[in-house]
């Protein structure tokens, strides 16, 4: 039976780690892809379009906001960046697993664009260590220490909005539970069930 | 961090296998617990109050029933069987993972009384190895195996009422899966959402 795909949607506070745990899931397996997007920066050295980036002229990117081509995009430093909704959909309908690292802000417009996609969050092991980073690296004051641990406290406060939270305090168990957490959701019900029945019953 | 546990409860057509799926899972491993039942028939050889069953007169158990405390309950054969409300619900409380294995108009009533609970469906591979197994038991007419057969359909049918689905073709994969959907329900943020704020935020 095809059994559609999904798209996993990864944000937390810098320093949880999140880019590491993809990294190391879609290092050792060929199911998963992680999504490629738009951008209006020039390609630097060695860079692929279609593998790092899909490189647009900042005409075509502001058409495809008009027509609605994106589930979420962004303007950075003067650049635009944009995860293209064709294509995600097309490989979640095809069955792929795709992974998107974005921020909350980014993930709360996927969430608009495609509310089923699934929402995972990761999280540090505790703020005393997450303080303990940020005060390692230097240089803050008291008030921007104070600052950056509200900012990050805010960030946390969104986690309502995800599906899953992961904890990332052994990076092997993180990587376990975001694998299982990829199973089990191949094992939805609703997003099958009509295959699984029409499949069932012309058996009968 | 203090996260809840949950129940499964667990149904599929016989000969899909959910017993031993079941009780794979829950001898390799101290995290699952099998729901104990209430019922009114009298202890077998070796049943041990607690163990297999708590039991109860027929009296008592009309009150239970009066005093809404079953998540479900059934009468087979004169005897009365009962899933008991108040232990199931502390032990999830207390961060246990509870296993009922269910028939589906009992799933049915223990989603209506406790909507929180992960409802998981297993499938015989294909509806021709069903009738395969049930021609192997010989002593069907063509109209009882066609109306054994319509009767499994029918139970599959009721599919979309549970949140995952495992079809049981190669054992080990299915206790994978099992294995993957109680994993990734532990990092539901929904149920944990609140604890998990509070603890971050104490920690600020």
């Amino acid at each position: 039976m095809h059994k559609k795909g999904n798209l996993f949607v990864v944000s937390g506070p810098s320093g949880a780690g999140k880019g590491t745990i993809i990294r190391e899931i879609s290092k050792n397996d060929n199911d998963f892809k992680l999504s490629v997007s738009v951008t209006t920066r020039a390609p630097r050295n060695k860079e692929i379009e279609g593998v790092n980036y899909y490189f647009k002229t900042k005409e075509k990117f502001m058409d495809m906001i008009e027509n609605d081509e994106f589930l979420e995009y962004a303007e950075v430093y003067d650049n635009f960046y944009g995860t293209p909704k064709k294509l995600v959909l097309e490989a979640v309908e095809k069955g792929e697993t795709i992974l998107l690292e974005i921020d909350i802000q980014g993930a709360i417009q996927v969430k608009k664009n495609y509310p089923e996609g699934i929402f995972i969050f990761i999280l540090p092991p505790t703020m005393a260590e997450l303080k303990n980073r940020i005060i390692e690296r230097g240089s803050e004051t008291d008030e921007t220490l104070k600052k950056r641990m509200l900012s990050a406290f805010h960030e946390i406060s969104y986690m309502e909005k995800y599906d899953y939270f992961i904890i990332n305090d052994v990076l092997e168990d993180s990587i376990k539970s975001f694998k299982s957490i990829i199973k089990a959701e191949k094992c939805r019900v609703m997003a099958n069930v009509k295959n699984l029945l029409k499949t069932y019953e012309e058996e009968l």
